[in-house]
């Protein structure tokens, strides 16, 4: 059995990604109804709506789903206490290392996957006793690195000995196929879940993915040291006018204030804040999340086989 | 039979990357020898060392081989008169669409096979009559674009009908292997190459890479509009602390005067500028071409063959 399907409980080994006010129970139901490991995106919320949110998830699925944590929330022991106290299947962290948690979560009985973007973090996650590393290249959306998936998989598989997943540039079954042959036991895929019909994100946020090229997405925020991919929108232009003329950081966080709340509620194309991988251009269609999953794997497998010659 | 080997008349789909001052007679014809495509790099080089350097090459072998040139370089028409007269096998450009030299290539009979970061100047170079296209990642060293390797190449492959050659992050077989899941039909590895034996660039030079880690790489000249993958040494970091300081380009290229070769000749791992793709960290070994080319294509057949299971 797919070691990465092990540890999730699911029948496919592919995660959701974690996307703020995006990735929540409708989402997260769906996904893991369709064979994946849905997540609830905790960033940006409060102990309440994630314990409300998690208990609604049940609800509509009963298979396991995991919960997003961002270390650096100013709530960060409160949400580790809640996914503890409902004993969600998985926790997957951003921004650092999860290390001090992982004891008190695995007591829990709790699977801790970190998203990490080089391989020094990961060769420490892993001695904290990460149960899998997601491993994230620049071509994600929202928050990144600089090392890209192709780049980043085969140094971080060579250094760790926990099974690695994929995240980056993923969004159909030659990505996935892509991902195995680097030596990943599974995917994490964020943009492509953007368009699922479950997923509760404005018609103009899903709108924008869809016309998306190759080359529509941009890094803001590079100049911060905290760069994010996003739709390469007037905002995004805004931002890295700012950043060029070396604008305060002040300046910058105030035009971006309320914007992810533009995207996301309002789906304002031009001024939101549309977070989205490199890899949008291939997205095409909406369709239900169990959908994607399926037509995915097929790909991948489909793609494996009539690539036998090339080889 | 592979297209790509088809076009390139060669043994396996790999091309050895261009690399101005470094990429010339001796690590061409050793590529070539090995079963790829070595290519001697035209950048920054006059007519009468290109001719010489073909003729040179010939001596050292008689499998086909390549030159790369430069579209923006001041003298790329005299460049174009010398590989038709020359008679080479293949002319891979750089930095724009050949478009308006093709009808004389071809004529001379020479393959043409532009390199490209996006779909949109794919879609112009493959009407303009390209018998193939790298799609080159932002993961690759020296000069690049934005879009990596994983996102960009199964967008080509969609946009295009000829065939396309996957280059950046590429360095073992594993990458191979990744590569032709995306829908890639050969390769273009250019940091590999680099601690080839035969390979003339300095062992200061080769010992960085050696040394690289996943992290070791960064863009410069992102400000400009031209970002160049080279090593964060110390004048790596001196020219981004200018950008960040908006200091003005003419001071930028002053700094870098001479760089090029104090890396290439000297060797000076702390001064030089010393190109590379994220994947250095990957190459851990100085070897023969023919054996890195034989090496890295038994490990993809091997990696397809030991991932049958998880698929």
């Amino acid at each position: 059995m797919n070691k990465v399907c092990e540890i999730l409980g699911t029948e496919y080994p592919i995660i959701q990604g974690a996307m703020a006010w995006i990735a929540e129970g409708n989402l997260a139901s769906a996904v893991s109804n369709g064979g994946g490991l849905g997540i609830i995106a905790a960033g940006g919320r409060d102990a309440e709506w994630l314990r409300a949110e998690i208990r609604r998830t049940r609800e509509l699925t009963d298979k396991p789903f995991g919960v997003n944590i961002m270390l650096l929330a100013p709530n960060v022991d409160e949400l580790m206490d809640v996914v503890c106290e409902e004993k969600v299947a998985v926790v997957t962290t951003g921004a650092g290392n999860p290390g001090k948690y992982i004891p008190k979560l695995k007591e829990a009985g709790i699977k801790v996957i970190p998203v990490v973007a080089n391989v020094t973090l990961a060769i420490r996650v892993a001695r904290a006793g990460a149960d899998a590393i997601v491993a994230e290249g620049t071509e994600a959306g929202g928050h990144i690195g600089e090392t890209t998936t192709m780049a980043l998989v085969p140094q971080m598989v060579d250094a760790v000995d926990c099974p690695v997943i994929a995240a980056g540039g993923i969004a159909d079954g030659r990505g996935i196929a892509a991902a195995y042959m680097l030596g990943a036991d599974g995917v994490q895929i964020g943009t492509r879940f953007l368009v699922a019909d479950e997923c509760i994100v404005h018609p103009g946020y899903k709108g924008a993915i869809l016309k998306a090229k190759d080359s529509s997405t941009v890094a803001t925020g590079r100049s911060t040291g905290h760069p994010v991919r996003v739709i390469k929108n007037k905002l995004a232009k805004k931002i890295l006018r700012l950043e060029a003329e070396n604008a305060d950081e002040e300046q910058i966080n105030q035009l971006c204030t309320g914007t992810l709340a533009a995207a996301v509620r309002d789906g304002d194309a031009d001024n939101g804040n549309i977070m989205s991988g490199q890899i949008a251009g291939l997205v095409k269609k909406e369709q239900p999340a169990a959908e994607i999953i399926e037509e995915m794997f097929k790909e991948a497998a489909d793609v494996f086989a009539s690539r036998k010659g090339i080889i």
